[in-house]
Parts: structure tokens; sequence; C-alpha cells
């Protein structure tokens, strides 16, 4: 399958952000060519036959956005328990109704998520959740990317569990992959962090967790080990193949540290941050020190949505509340983490930006909406103006899942929605 | 022309909030039944004859939106001039801008704001702006309501020139009226604020001005006159009949008690306070007070997008940033906001709630989209996860103005992006 998308406005989101106009040439799952528009001359001497010419009627392509945290399978508890502090959330309205969730409930869950995720043009998702398998089952049979993040704490799983899943979810496809990782400080004591580290040193694979969402968790693990979480992961060599940390909204100094040291990456998650009144991350202070930032919409029952949208006004807006500067956290830097890092951290290192020779993960993003006129400055555009409403295909290597409001993934939306609720019904108080 | 919606969810906003099933009846431009479903022989005996029976698929019916504070016709510079603090972007950038406008050109930024403003499910706006005549008949002529609120300052215009427009743009009709107003302490001498309290005296008009909207305006009116806007405002007598303050960000315990002592609404603009960094509005505090709170967009220049969803959203989550609690400002409240507080805030008081006899002033939310899944509670999900993408209708004074994603309010949307382009370019530096 060979398209070419011809008269669009372009963002590859190689450095620094500009806007081209022209086209893109995908052959199979990537892309063959990205520039100035081709005269029929020169596309019939290219020999290449095009299964699919499309009109891009001015519209915007751009690197489809990664989710780089989530808990996609969580979409069912989305407004079944809100205005609620963290741990009091988690403990007594989330764990026991996840207790009563089987396998089949997650992959069902995970495909609404999948549907979200194709409307606001997410095309790769960083999900830690129970029964990995079925998300990453649900993520590819409707076309997305899945890279899975262990979630072990001390309820489970077992360490030779985490093993079995590294071993079977790393299928090297660019579709389904794993990393170790943990649920958090808090509900992992310090002996089975030491094995988590181990495990990590034995597959070399990068660390991922919750790591100082809020200050509450700061200040126990602080009375508890004596240290922040980022460095009593430190002193259990956690780091030793990099990886990062979801949220990071109260690193200390010390913590920025040992983030440069290893390269670690921050996955900020504004919406579940602001919905939890969890804290504002300081993302200059971030930026200033070099560390690369990612964007999260953390799972749909903290958030309550699964919207890279408003995770990016989110991003810039709580940056400017957080500095009291309106210059803080442009938009080319905020698009940057919303496609770019996402990728990197996700270790997706060849469907970043639209190059030759890279996967052809892109989106359209509708400028025929009265929020993206006039066309002073398109990125912009996108990052203060746009919506979710904007995004007008989604595509992942190479195959359009979404347009126009429609799924072309081979999914019923109307057939999910219904299993969710019918399964809600069965769970809910 | 008579309508009926049936087989709907309806949250009617009378209070307290709650969704029923059932349908709703409009008779020309009023609304003359709210509830149950009825049978095909009640329908009969009633005698009405129904142009139009609509299917809602079991989405939501409830009160449109009120956007109870906005520029309307400052579309134009929407991304032309970002990441600055107010007072230098007013000065270096807007003001030199708006200096070139002429009233036509107000005329066509205003009819791009109306597209968006259906999009995003707003059938009536408290605009402060120059030209208010032309922003009402863009307003007018694509079928919603304005109401205006002037924007007196040092720089003009002529008291004789408010006059006329308070006389002139009250048109009791439902759809255009005008309210006195001034733009802020900062903009305006002691004398000419005198002057604007006599005229809001002659015409019994309710006042409402910028007011506390950055701790620099605050701090300098107090250095200036030795007590804060509010303070100032009251000395002169300015709320004798009512009004209120956009923004206000910062009020002190004095001045929220002479907002109490004169029934004043607060406006609230997180999308602008957040992104042009001028802090966090105390609402729970508001709140507690008894505070009339409602919402609006400010201007697409400085938000840069006129949707209610995000406002809605930045209104509880801001909030609960505020207070650090996850509880803060519940989803109800925010929806009565964004309603009922923008109707009576705007005086318009027959299209607040869905009721017999109101207004027929309604919006379908699409909860067939994967956002709005499972629905677990149907308001929570309207303020957590709703997008400006769920508004599948928009309908004022009975009439619909916007479906599926088509306006159907006499005007060609790409002719009015043109326009605004073409106007840009020959304004932009």
């Amino acid at each position: 399958m060979n398209t070419r998308l011809y008269n669009a406005h372009i963002i590859t989101m190689q450095q620094p952000v500009e806007t081209i106009k022209g086209e893109i040439w995908i052959e199979d799952d990537r892309i063959s060519y990205v520039g100035e528009a081709k005269s029929d001359e020169q596309i019939a001497a290219s020999g290449i036959k095009f299964d699919c010419e499309k009109d891009c009627n001015g519209n915007v392509l751009m690197p489809s956005f990664k989710d780089a945290h989530t808990h996609s399978a969580m979409t069912g508890m989305r407004s079944y328990a809100d205005d609620m502090p963290l741990w009091d959330w988690l403990s007594t309205k989330i764990f026991p109704l996840e207790a009563k969730l089987g396998a089949e409930d997650m992959y069902e869950f995970a495909r609404l998520a999948v549907l979200e995720y194709l409307a606001t043009g997410v095309t790769a998702v960083f999900d830690m959740y129970m029964n990995p398998a079925e998300t990453a089952r649900a993520c590819n049979e409707m076309g997305i990317r899945y890279v899975g993040c262990c979630d072990i704490n001390k309820f489970g799983p077992e360490l030779s569990e985490v093993e079995r899943r590294f071993e079977t979810l790393n299928r090297n496809d660019g579709f389904c992959s794993y990393m170790i990782g943990f649920h958090a400080e808090y509900t992992c004591t310090k002996e089975l962090l030491a094995s988590i580290s181990d495990i990590a040193a034995k597959y070399s694979s990068p660390v991922f967790t919750h790591n100082s969402e809020t200050r509450k968790e700061v200040d126990e693990c602080i009375e508890r080990h004596g240290c922040t979480p980022t460095q009593l992961f430190e002193s259990l060599d956690m780091f030793r193949n990099g990886g990062g940390g979801y949220h990071c909204v109260y690193l200390s100094d010390e913590d920025i540290e040992i983030f440069k040291k290893h390269d670690l990456f921050v996955v900020t998650n504004p919406g579940s941050n602001t919905k939890l009144a969890s804290g504002i991350a300081p993302l200059s202070r971030y930026l200033k020190e070099g560390i690369r930032v990612a964007i999260g919409t953390d799972g749909p029952s903290s958030n309550n949505s699964l919207d890279m949208f408003r995770e990016m006004f989110l991003t810039t807006g709580l940056a400017k509340l957080h500095d009291m500067d309106a210059a803080a956290v442009v938009p080319a830097e905020v698009l940057k983490m919303a496609t770019v890092n996402g990728s990197l951290c996700m270790n997706l290192n060849d469907c970043d930006v639209l190059a030759s020779g890279k996967k052809a993960d892109i989106i359209m993003i509708d400028m025929h909406q009265p929020n993206m006129q006039p066309v002073n400055n398109i990125p912009v555009n996108i990052v203060y103006s746009g919506s979710r409403a904007n995004v007008k295909m989604t595509m992942c290597n190479g195959k359009i899942l979404y347009e126009d409001g429609e799924y072309k993934c081979g999914v019923d939306p109307e057939r999910i929605y219904e299993n969710a609720n019918t399964l809600m019904a069965k769970y809910r108080d």
C-alpha cells in the first residue's frame, strides 16, 4: 500500500520546529519522501504507483502523538470515583474494583481506550497495568503500538511472571515491547526494589515508575528510608540502563542530578496532577537542566480523558502558572514532548519525526475549523487553540486507522461501548 | 417551527443537578415540555404538530453554554503574539494592531468567533470590545445572543458614545443588550470612573470590568489610590445596580465583602489566567462565601481558544490545585457556572435552565464517542472527560444553528476563514 499525501502544511518535528508546504509519500509502512510539492513528471519518474492519493487541502501533517504514561484498561472506571485525593481514591475505590476484573475485562476496556487514542491522534502508548498481554492485544489488533511497563508491587505479580512478560512481550516487531518497572516506592518493599533492579540488569532494561507524584509520597519515603524515592532507586542501582519517572512533580535538586546522570526521562501528567490535586511539576527547571520531558495522559479514571490536546495545553499552562511567567515552556517545546520525546522514551526510535526512512505514524490536523483560524502561526495554533476535534486522520505504520470521525481499524465502536457498560453494570457498587 | 427531541438523557440544570431520561418539546422559540418520554397517544392528544422529530439516540440535552466574558473580535489576533506577560502583550502587540482595525474588520473577526462559539455549544456571549454594534450584528445574523459590556477607558470612547450605545443596543428582543462597564482600573482615571458610575446610575445598569486580574494590577492600584480596585469602585458607588468582575484572581477579604454586599458576579477566565500566567482565582472561597461564579473564555488571542470544555476542566482543575484538594469545585457546580450563572450574570433570565416556558437554548452532547464511555456518571463525564468534539448540536431560540460539524446559520465558514486571513496578512507586522 503506497500513499501520497499532498497539498499539506508539514511539521516534520525535526529541529527547529518549522512548517513546510508540500507532500509526503508512504511506501508500505515507511515514509519515502517528505518535502516540497512534486510535479506529475517527478512522480512518474519516481516509478512509484500510489494506491491512494489524498489532497490534504492545506491541512497539517505531523508525527502522531505518543502517550508516554497511561493505564489504558482503566477506561471502565472513568467517572466512577472522583474528587478524592490519590491514596483514598486508590485504596477505597480503584483497588477494590480492580480486584474484580479478569483478563478479558481488561481487553475490553483497553479497546475502548484505543478508540480514544485514535481520536486524539495517539499511535503508541506506554502502558502500565495488570494483564499487559491483553492491553497489547487490544492495541495491536486495532493497529497501534504498545509499550508495556511492569507494574509490580508488593501485591503482585511474582518476579518470575515479570521475567516471563519481558521475554514474551518483547516481540521486536515495533508493535509490542515491554520494559522493567514497578508501581511506586510506596507500594514496594526495599527488598522487592532490589530484586527489580537485578531483573533490569539481567535484561539490560530501562526502568520506569511513578515517582514523586505527591508531596506525601516523598515525605513518607524520607520517613521510611531516609531519602527521596529517586535517591532510594539510585542507591539500588535501578537506573543503570536508564529509564525515567512518571509524574515527577516533586524532584529535589539531588534527584534532578540523578536524572541528569542517567539521562532519565520525566513523563509529565498534567491532567491527572490537576484533577487529583497532586501539584505542578517544575518543567521549566527540568528543561533548563537538559532533562528530556515526554507527556502522558495517565489513566482515564484519574484524568478523566485521553486527550493529548488537553495535556499539551496543561503542560505549557501549568508551567506558566508554576513560574508565573507567560513565556514558560513554549509551543515548539510542547510539541516535541508530545511526539519526539514520547517516542524516544518508549524506545520507538523510528517513529519520532517525519523523514524519509521513518515509520509512517502520521496525523492530519484539520485547519478548516474556526479554532485554527486565522493561520498566524500553526504550531502555536495546535498547542494553544487545538482540540481533539481537529484530528482529521490518524495513521500508524502506513495504515489509516481513523479518519473524519470514522474508525477504520476493524472494530464496531458501539459494540465496545456496550461491552464496557455491561461490565461496569456488573462491577460497580 | 415545532421540534421534538426524544430518547435523550436530559440535564435540565434545575437544582440539584440530575439526569432524567425523556424528551423535550419546542414550540417556536420556547420549550413547552421537558420530562419523561411521551407516548404516541399523548403526543396526538397534545394537538401539537411537530415539524421536526429527532431521535437523540441516548445523547444528552442540556442548556447551552454562556460565555460570560469574551472579546469576540480578537480572533484575528489568535496566535499572533504569545508567551508574553499581560501588559507587555497589550501595549507592544495588541493595542498597536487594534489601532489599525476598522468596524468592518471587527465584524469579520466576530463572525469567525461565532463559528467557534457554535462548535463549543455557546449561544450567548458577554462581549467587551470596540465597535460593539459590529459584534452584535455578527452574533445576531448568525443566530446567537449578544450582551455587550462597555470597554471605555482613557483612550476612548467618549461618554456620549457610551450613552448612545446603551440606548441603541438595548433592543429588548433577547438577542441584543448592553451594560455599562469599563476596561479596567489601570486604564481609567478616577474622574472617568466617577463619570461611568454616574451613567450606570442614570441607566440603572449593572457594571462589569476587568478586576484584579493580576497581582501587579492590584499593587499598582493600591499605590495610586491607597486601596484595591474593588474598594476604589465601591467608593465611587459603582455597583449600586450590581454587576461584577472579570477574572477576580486577587480579591482581598474586604473585596469579597463588597462582592457579597452587592451580590456581584465573579466571571472566572481560567484559560487566559493560565496562558498569561496571571494566577489562579480562589473559586472555592468565593463559592463558600455565596458569590455566584460564571465562566468566560476571555478573548481568543489571550486564551487562545473559545472552548467551554477546556474552560470547565480548568475551572475545577485549577481550583483543586489552588486548594490542593481533589474535592474542590465539583462538576455539578462547574456546569452551573457555565450555564445558569452565565445566563443570570448577562441578565438573560429565560435561557438559564431547561423548563417549560424557557427559551430553547439547548445543546446535544454526543455520548457515542469513546471519551464519554462507559456512562458511569454523565455530569462528571461532561466536565472531566468532555470535549468540544462532543457538541453534536447547538440550538438557540429554537433554531438549530450547528449540527454534526455543519453550520446551519447561513454562512460559508471557508469564506469567513479566508477573510480573516486576508485581513491579518494586511495588518500583521
